[in-house]
């Protein structure tokens, strides 16, 4: 509890508040008195040294103030793991109207402060949460305290301790709205510096609030892309992005939760590896103690080679690497792969079945458990919920192709499709079938993989997959060759040296079940639920041709 | 369910059978009439050329054998999905006497095949669990089916149709004890090369077994480590091997799980830095579009910028890079590291109290869990069970140099611990306190990296600990210096080039919580959980300095 001060300190303390207003007065009012305009003078210099203060993040505090302890810089020490003091934090997101009148110590950031006079206004931040403080001077709080409040600078992160109370009107400008805290005393841990490459107000404000707010004459500061990842720490701060990252972190879970209750075992495969994993020239070299290595552009050969070890059904959960010059909104040059392999006894179909399970059940749980996050991130980046069937549509790859040539869109029936045709095609599932969410297979076979199943009926067709969000790709999958003979066959027609991947073939000639899989991009997953415009928003630090940093 | 043959066929598969038995006859009898010789003979050459076809993986069946439908290598379109024909497969491992007179259809590797007449052994195995099928000449199962199982190639694919039946004595070779399968029908999905660079059996062999063989005057071929390695594929099928990775991932899931209950959030940094992650020479590098970028030595720096993004509590498994030149059992050039990183209020007391309880809820889920598993590495590889206690064990480093001094072994109290040191230490913490897990902390500040917060009392020593199984480490971790000026002065005096940190430094001049955390060796808690004694057994595809494959 705040120790309570004596009665002199609240004259003080009124007389200094009062002193600011007469300030105030003399600076805008005409016709005043010498002594009046000396005492304006003072004052207008002791309001000067005040910001100069607040200006530095009000490390002073006033000397002779008795309740000087009750505010201030911490010093180091403090939390040096000197001791364990038994005291009890409580988060900003737990306070609520059942805590009324009962003392909390809060830790978290100086979001906002602003003062007038008596009162000081603290709006603490922890992790997307928000609350507001109030510092209004009393025989416990001092003149002192509330000038100490008032120049704490933004992002600093301060202890809190204080009373909850209900305000008289519900705060909109907060995520706790019944509930604020006013303050008995106020200690900065660790002080941010007064001017931050980027304010988080602007990086927070929405596409829609901008125009609105350019429409009405007001032109705030619009923090683009690379100002965001250079300062990628303060950027990540902003509720949409503190949102998507928990969302990753769900979307991980819910993929290795479907997985593991199938009976998959979770794997952790090379990335440095002798030859290129997939051929082709997209790929990191390096030294490896003298010897020529590489750096994987998936887990694909390492984990077939887990079938062929017997493990049945494989997942990975890792970093894919492609030195790709492609500069898009939807590729990186490191990105986290979710991989899985499988043992199959017929048809890539049973792939198919357990992918669109397994992704039903990660749609299912991303709605059901993240509502303040899709809600937050809505708030910046407005966008409509992703429609999805319980039993997911699998479309022919000359299915998609016939859909296009009557939308009027020619594509070459044995050729990949481009960005644009695939998008065209989401439209017009979505037209037909009222889903964002669905599978194309039988590509041609061309313009997949060496390794990728010949289809049986017709080998200008293979058994393989790709599946789309808002009509881009996120997975891509296929029954593989599991015969050595077909194997090497397939890759001489690919145009790759096969001595690259002796270790691979020869793993299919100790006897191999036939098996599939698929590889899902994790940040694609993200940002195409949430409807983001690019992988960047959905990549912690993201890695692209032009940036290696931070 | 088998096909019944005509009455023609059923005369035909009893004659071939006959034949077979007179064969036999004569070889072995004495006094034989020309006749019975030249039929001999003939007989003889029947066996060479079924020895020879054996030995070619028995392709070949009797072109005229009524019944020649119910067996045979299977043709690569069947497995090319084709169709999907609504047959179950039972898996191996649910065999049980509650199928007994069910048929079934099984789908995993011929392990052995041997025959004797009329009648075929066949173990099959799938993921490590094993059932003997039985092909006995008769009405529905003909000369030929027989003969072909014999010549089964080890380690093919198969598919397996037969009824279920129980075998009058408990079958001890197998893991399904209580069953076997009357085999109608045979196909071979996919055959392994008749001669394999190891032999399974061998490679599954005890130390215990191979040393009482030698007693006993038996040379059973012993599996080098280079071998195995080389071979991994085929190695990993071994069920020690099989147990070691679902053990690991357990390990990961249990991690994962603890984690998500306490609000951590799972995050992926870049592997790919522009920096070296953690300073010093063991980095690996590569050209970056033009940069010179280096192999992440751990999350150790992004991580702790995710607190500075207000992520509160992160974790991250994924690899890590070393380009070490040690050659020990216990290190790799790449590993999994199981990383988290959190805000503590006080005290890095905080992080210990947590791992404590995230490691003991491991240790107990493994146990629990993984029974099966345990059982099968302890087959191989016998060990003690780990013991810990519900409260883990802290130690000063100071009393930890103290217990070795009184125990005769004097060490620098301010320079680490070596191996032999840490082996000693673990033996005299184990028969102290009965424990083989347990906590130093409070390591002297010179031998902990920059980022590594001193000690409050004395700059000597510093807040930070090592965790211990069986007297090697398997997690570092500390509080971090979060005071960017102070963080600053220790990177110089460890003779950090700051510049290469910028990004780093920077993110602690926005305000940043006091933090701590830890990285965890993955397969180094495998490896002593398990008190394996070499890092390669708890590696999928392990890369020292002298393996990068398979």
């Amino acid at each position: 509890m705040a120790s309570s001060g004596s009665m002199e300190d609240l004259t003080a303390a009124l007389e200094s508040s009062c002193s600011t207003q007469t300030a105030a007065s003399a600076e805008n009012g005409p016709g005043i008195s010498k002594k009046a305009a000396q005492k304006a003078a003072k004052k207008a210099e002791r309001l000067q040294n005040r910001q100069a203060a607040a200006a530095t993040a009000a490390t002073a505090k006033e000397e002779d103030d008795p309740l000087g302890h009750n505010y201030g810089d911490l010093p180091l020490e403090d939390v040096q793991s000197k001791g364990i003091s038994g005291r009890i934090w409580t988060k900003v997101s737990e306070l609520d109207a059942a805590l009324k009148e009962r003392n909390v110590l809060i830790r978290g950031r100086a979001q906002s402060a602003r003062g007038k006079g008596k009162i000081a206004f603290l709006i603490v931040r922890e992790q997307g949460y928000t609350v507001q403080c109030v510092a209004t001077v009393s025989e416990s709080v001092s003149k002192g305290l509330v000038k100490y409040v008032t120049g704490l600078s933004k992002e600093s992160i301060v202890d809190v301790e204080g009373v909850v109370s209900k305000p008289d009107v519900e705060i909109a400008s907060t995520t706790q709205q019944v509930v604020e805290i006013q303050v008995r005393k106020v200690y900065c841990v660790s002080k941010a510096a007064s001017v931050l490459p980027l304010n988080l107000e602007d990086a927070a404000r929405s596409e829609r609030d901008l125009e609105k707010a350019e429409k009405e004459g007001v032109q705030y500061v619009r923090v683009g892309q690379d100002t965001r990842l250079n300062n990628r720490v303060l950027d990540l701060r902003t509720p949409a992005n503190q949102a998507i990252f928990r969302i990753q972190s769900y979307v991980s879970m819910l993929f290795r939760q479907y997985l593991l209750s199938e009976d998959f075992v979770e794997i952790h495969t090379p990335k440095l590896m002798a030859g290129a994993s997939e051929g082709g020239s997209a790929v990191f070299k390096l030294d490896y103690k003298g010897q020529s290595a590489c750096l994987a552009q998936s887990p694909q050969l390492h984990k077939q080679m887990a079938i062929c070890a017997d493990f049945g059904r494989v997942f990975e959960i890792g970093p894919v690497f492609r030195a790709e010059d492609s500069f898009t909104h939807r590729h990186l040059c490191e990105f986290t792969g979710l991989d899985l392999e499988m043992e199959i006894k017929e048809h890539y179909f049973e792939v198919l079945d357990l992918l669109g399970e397994l992704f039903v059940s990660i749609f299912d749980g991303l709605n059901a458990k993240c509502k303040k996050e899709l809600q937050a991130i809505n708030q910046q980046y407005p966008f409509e919920p992703l429609q999805y069937l319980r039993k997911t549509l699998l479309l022919t790859f000359p299915e998609g192709v016939q859909m296009l040539k009557d939308a009027g869109v020619e594509v070459d029936p044995f050729g990949d499709l481009n960005t644009e045709s695939e998008r065209r095609l989401g439209q017009l599932v979505k037209e037909k079938y009222n889903t964002d969410f669905y599978v194309l297979h039988r590509y041609p076979l061309a313009v997949r993989p060496f390794y990728t199943m010949p289809a049986v009926d017709d080998n200008r067709y293979s058994n393989s997959f790709d599946v789309f969000i808002r009509g881009e790709e996120i997975i891509s999958g296929a029954q593989r060759v599991h015969d050595p003979d077909l194997l090497v066959k397939r890759a001489g027609d690919c145009g790759i040296d096969v001595k690259t991947l002796t270790a691979y073939i020869d793993s299919f000639r100790w006897g191999t079940v036939p098996h599939g899989g698929a590889g899902v991009g994790l940040e694609r997953v993200v940002m195409l639920f949430c409807a983001l415009n690019n992988i960047r928003k959905s990549s912690l630090f993201p890695r692209d041709p032009q940036r290696l940093a931070p």
